[in-house]
């Protein structure tokens, strides 16, 4: 009687549920997987011929050009599947994808300073949307294939799966976790993950030194405070992020009156930016350096380099090139953001270095996205579990002090912060 | 202007609830390490005098009697808090503390079969709630406040803070997770488990092999469904103890008119199932054994040992122990049978019996409390990140496959199970 009562049921949802997030995860997790070679190449690229910056402007121009002329509702972005998810409407279109990835591509190759994972939710999002459609789904269970596509994307480019799955469930609703979508989201990222894998890409990690031992932890009270010190900073610059990513952006369509002429200033400023701070560090992506010595994410991991305004700099790249309307994600660029503020930080109140960019790293993330469990266990997927305290107590304080302006202007909210 | 929005205010709620949770987590903390040491100091007395277990009928004549006596509202136990969470009435009473302490050690000393996360909870409900009456927090405060409680109990009994936190925020409804209390609760899960150290007290870890490298993870898919397979069998397993529980307890009611008697016959029916079983085993916490080589739930990971109903047994001893009257925990117990059908499950199938148990472990207790985010972060807090990927699915299939019946009679439903 037991059994009976609800075994079948749940083995035919689960059954149907494996039926359509085996293809889905399977789609996003080679797209992902074709999308972080193309990264590659085009940062590859980029490093061989330094003279592809100057083509900036032009890039922004025709990014610009192609989603006023093409783009539609994909115009929208991560903002029209957070929208869908709350009331499904027409859909996410197809487009989306071939749009977002050519654009992402587009603006490493030129040297712009963004992210990934805005490409990979929007990835996940629009093929989901699509496989929705062919299924013949109902609009809730719509719903649950979108978070699912969001969790593999954001899983498979970042090689996290337990994140992407949290995140997606986190991302939606300020203060709210969508259990519904449980086992969907977290079937979808790990199989869109492990297609990733398959196809050769690997990901990058950083290591950090062990502040706790398993088993015979004990909390340092005085890292302990240090740790919240910092992530007090963290989420007030990711509050500072978000903000001025929007005002920037409302300001230059007030200043110019055409997208494509936005962007096309944008790659200009960039360019004088490079001129202006004499560095090309922070173009593109940041987690491969041209030179094998030079500036990347890692270098904040090293106690022995002293990066004072590295975050400011790389805030003001990405600012610039986010607002202006080129496309890529905002999240790679937190993590730099955070780890360069971290490292400062820790050098300053005297602090582990590699332990407070790592917390830098993911409380930033965490509080621009809102998403505080999603970023403890980013913390433990990237670099392990033994700081797992530290890593909480960072990203929840981050996240408190971060606001409700966050880099998904369509998030809305659930529970008041604390 | 940014600042002065924001900053102030939340500077001051911050340092508000540090200076509550700071002797909140204190006191916890110093209760759970004087409990911890109580219990192994009964444990290992019950080794010495074997014959201690026949005072079982007596002991739980007693512990019954006076709580008849003297317990009143704190009978209601763990219930009895998750109510005055959903909806805080007249608070609970500090007298739980020392009559669950008591009369826990009582079970442990004459061998009875339970745990020690119910005796946690229930420390730091009523001495949480005893503080919000002295701080003359109001209601929505206190309804944190016992959140913290529970929290910092059980993260300080178990050594896994960000367990205890997630657990607290997860635990009052099932599907739903309670944002507005999470700096409280990991604060108060934090602390207190720092403080239970300070009192030098340890945790038991159990190792385990990586079976995917960190940064280099490759999910192994046959074994990845093996996981599912399994997790089905934990899910159930969760379900039918929770309904054996509250069954057996209701049917011994039925039969037999007073609590104290009802726990004598327990402690007859104990004693009866250790001649009829001619074992020892499976009494008191089973984290230690009497002889060196004896079986407790650290022999589950070892490939080499083989005991194939160890898991069944400790079941019967449990729910004859719990449902008669005895005071203990129910987690304890479930990590042991979770452990044992995991290993039994994994000689069965042929997977590594340690990742098995392990995740039997974590994912029985998840399935059976009803708090899939806890348990995965249990796993990371037990045995390290490597496994993640498996934990999360073991954990997550486990809990839609446990239905609704928990072991905590009035958690409330917020979200229906996928």
């Amino acid at each position: 009687q037991l059994f009976l009562k609800y075994k079948p049921y749940r083995l035919i949802l689960l059954f149907k549920w494996l039926a359509i997030i085996f293809p889905l995860a399977a789609i996003i997790g080679s797209c992902c997987a074709l999308f972080l070679w193309s990264l590659e190449w085009a940062t590859k690229t980029r490093f061989l011929y330094p003279a592809l910056l100057f083509g900036l402007p032009i890039a922004g121009f025709i990014t610009s050009w192609l989603y006023s002329r093409y783009g539609k509702l994909a115009a929208g972005g991560n903002n029209l599947i957070l929208e869908e998810i709350h009331k499904p409407n027409a859909g996410v279109p197809l487009r989306m994808a071939p749009l977002i990835f050519i654009s992402t591509v587009i603006t490493h190759l030129f040297g712009g300073s963004a992210g990934r994972e805005g490409t990979a939710v929007q990835l996940g999002g629009s093929i989901a949307s699509g496989i929705g459609r062919i299924a013949g789904l109902d609009k809730k269970d719509i719903r649950l294939l979108l978070i699912s596509g969001i969790a593999a994307g954001f899983g498979a480019v970042f090689g996290t799966p337990v994140t992407g799955a949290i995140f997606a469930l986190e991302v939606p609703v300020i203060g709210r976790l969508e259990y519904r979508a449980l086992i969907p989201a977290l079937t979808a990222a790990i199989l869109g993950d492990w297609v990733c894998r398959l196809w050769g890409m690997d990901h990058l990690r950083y290591s950090m030194a062990s502040f706790s031992q398993m088993g015979h932890f004990q909390l340092n009270i005085i890292l302990f405070f240090k740790v919240i010190l910092a992530s007090i900073a963290f989420g007030v610059i990711a509050r500072l992020f978000s903000e001025s990513l929007a005002n920037s952006a409302q300001w230059f369509k007030k200043v110019i009156p055409s997208a494509p002429l936005i962007s096309f200033t944008g790659g200009l400023i960039v360019i004088a930016l490079v001129y202006i701070t004499g560095t090309r560090d922070y173009l593109g992506i940041g987690t491969i350096a041209a030179q094998p010595n030079g500036l990347q994410l890692g270098s904040f991991f090293d106690a022995q380099q002293h990066h004072y305004w590295s975050w400011l700099l790389k805030f003001i790249f990405t600012v610039v090139t986010l607002s202006t309307g080129f496309k890529g994600g905002e999240v790679t660029p937190l993590f730099f953001i955070g780890a360069a503020l971290g490292s400062t930080i820790a050098h300053i109140i005297g602090a582990p270095v590699d332990l407070f960019a790592g917390i830098g790293f993911i409380a930033v993330f965490g509080a621009a996205a809102n998403t505080p469990l999603a970023c403890i266990i980013m913390g433990v997927e990237m670099f392990g579990a033994d700081n797992i305290v530290y890593f909480a107590a960072g990203c929840c304080t981050a996240y408190i002090f971060s606001g409700y302006s966050g880099i998904y202007l369509s998030q809305t909210i659930g529970t008041e912060k604390p």
